[in-house]
């Protein structure tokens, strides 16, 4: 038996040991106990859904109000990011070899939030904003709103024996998008307004994932002109990210297809969406990417809490698994897409966790101005 | 890098990770609550000794005392293990060829108690006995002994959410050997009397156990001579099993490290004793050998609570693991040791779980008597 053949066969008993036939993510109907929450999901890395999660935050009723938020945050200064797509911390094409890709971030401005909210509410497909930054955000710039909702998951402390190590805020509609990616974190994902829309693929499928190095890139906004323009960070940098888009348009379809045959034949993602009052246990190291639906006012808003993974025997496990080649005779991806891989070293796929190998890099001609 | 130096960095990650700087087991004074038996040690997969495990049992002051062993089961039948080596389940000399391996069982007899305790108690190395039957005999033959102990260990039942599926009592001498193997079950492991000497490996160790396949065979001891034959099952059984001896004879040494250079070489075994009144959480699928120590009365007695294992993302790891050679150039025991193995195609060490591939293999002659 190939390698190839034992991988994908560890695709496949990762579903049917845990996951239930036809694999499926669990729905609780209310929050599990500590001892339930480690014992069948934190220890197993199975996801699940909590129906009547955080019925009893007053932001369930008070955040799809965007008067109560004015008013509570009123100018207080807050986080903004802008592109001109929707996709922060996604593939986009490079700014100056037009046939291969880069990694962009968003432009990132502080601004009143007042302003910063009109900016969410008035996106459009020239311009997306997002009021999100995973610094812990919630109990930093959200202060004003801590008691509308709770300061931890409290059975999901007792399990682990700690608190959040962050807790983010994201206001945002429709028009944003998160690529996939994974954390080194687990996860609980309360949305307060709105719904999201989950892919989940468990860490196992990581060769399906297509991890490549892109340079970094990041886009600035033009006030005056209300465009963008997409820059090279300097020195170069190299980021570690996946080559899928789960959702290319009809005309690139077949082209992401060939590319991607691992993604796009395989055992499908798991698809949930997580509606107001609702909870995601989303596991560490677990392949997630994220849409949104937007509540009647326009907005998706949703609060995380981060609890620091522990890095145990599944984690060694993954990163052998990691280091295992995935035959390029059957990845036609790695050779066709990324015409940087060459010069990469890197493997991983971790927000805040990424290499810094620049100098192996061929120097790049950086254009400033894209529009 | 070559996959052989892959699966050392995960042997290395493993120890790195979740056992320490220097890897070493956890003593604990007092049993941990069920919150933090799940959360610090079954989630990660990691033993721990509990000192103060069960001071608590009438069985720590009751079982030392054999006069009161005899009086409350008598003349109970029970099964008694015989074997000339004190080594059941273990590697022998193949009866028919001498230059391969079997797989040795003991010969089990049903005797009432007080003379299979004398049998114990008189072994020699001639006849080792040990009482001793893994079909939950606690609750089963030694029901007399209830009180004693507790049905179950509570943290534990209550963090896996579970009963104990077996509970097994252990009656034997310092001349009993177990030999390196790994159980599907969750291990609690109580000694009463006496000292348990644990050698213990991870599940990410398998290719350092060197497990082949080799031919079942069981102990036959004749009363009258008192002799004991090994015989061949017929039909012809394959038992995968570990073919490292951790304790090679002085003489044996050398041939065996050239044999076995992944055990021998590579990160040494965890070495654990367990005392009377302390308690040792064997995690599933971690390869054990054990040993044991008397007290005044020249006995050892312990009693192990397995729980089903949870089948979960690590399982399936371990799996493809397993399934990754590791080249032969790099491993003399795959093609030095064992001249049955290309007939052979198992590839698990699990008891109880031996894979019947009979017919795969060649037509041996068995010879009845080898004394």
């Amino acid at each position: 038996m190939e390698v190839e053949e034992k991988i994908q066969n560890l695709w496949q008993e990762v579903r049917d040991l845990s996951l239930g036939t036809p694999p499926q993510v669990d729905h609780l109907p209310t929050p599990p106990t500590p001892l339930q929450f480690l014992r069948d999901y934190l220890t197993p890395n199975k996801p699940c859904v909590i129906s009547a999660a955080t019925h009893h935050w007053p932001a369930l009723s008070l955040w799809p109000s965007t008067s109560y938020l004015r008013h509570t945050l009123s100018s207080t200064p807050v986080s903004l990011h802008l592109t001109p797509t929707g996709r922060a911390d996604s593939l986009t094409q490079h700014p100056t070899s037009p046939s291969s890709l880069c990694f962009a971030s968003s432009h990132v401005q502080t601004l009143p939030f007042e302003d910063a909210l009109n900016a969410v509410l008035e996106s459009d497909f020239k311009r997306v904003a997002y009021l999100q930054e995973q610094n812990d955000c919630f109990r930093g710039e959200y202060g004003a709103l801590a008691s509308d909702c709770e300061e931890d998951i409290t059975w999901a402390s007792e399990a682990l024996g700690c608190r959040p190590e962050a807790v983010n805020l994201w206001i945002g509609n429709h028009l944003s998008e998160t690529s996939f990616h994974k954390d080194h974190y687990e996860n609980l994902y309360a949305v307060v307004t709105g719904e999201k829309h989950f892919l989940l693929l468990p860490p196992t499928d990581f060769h399906r994932m297509y991890i490549r190095d892109y340079p970094a890139a990041r886009y600035h906004y033009h006030q005056d002109s209300g465009e963008f323009t997409l820059e090279l960070e300097d020195p170069i940098r190299a980021v570690p990210w996946s080559s899928v888009d789960p959702y290319p348009s009809p005309e690139e379809k077949q082209r992401e297809v060939d590319m991607f045959p691992l993604y796009f034949n395989g055992p499908k993602p798991f698809e949930v969406t997580v509606k107001a009052g609702e909870m995601l246990y989303l596991p560490s190291m677990w392949f997630h990417h994220v849409t949104q639906s937007p509540d009647n006012s326009g907005l998706t808003i949703a609060i995380n809490y981060w609890y620091d993974m522990r890095f145990d025997i599944k984690y060694a496990y993954f990163n052998f698994l990691q280091s295992i080649p995935y035959s390029p005779r059957k990845d036609p991806a790695s050779f066709k897409v990324i015409n940087l891989e060459s010069s990469f070293s890197g493997s991983a796929c971790d927000s805040g966790d990424e290499s810094d190998i620049a100098e192996s890099l061929p120097n790049l001609n950086v254009r400033d101005d894209m529009s």
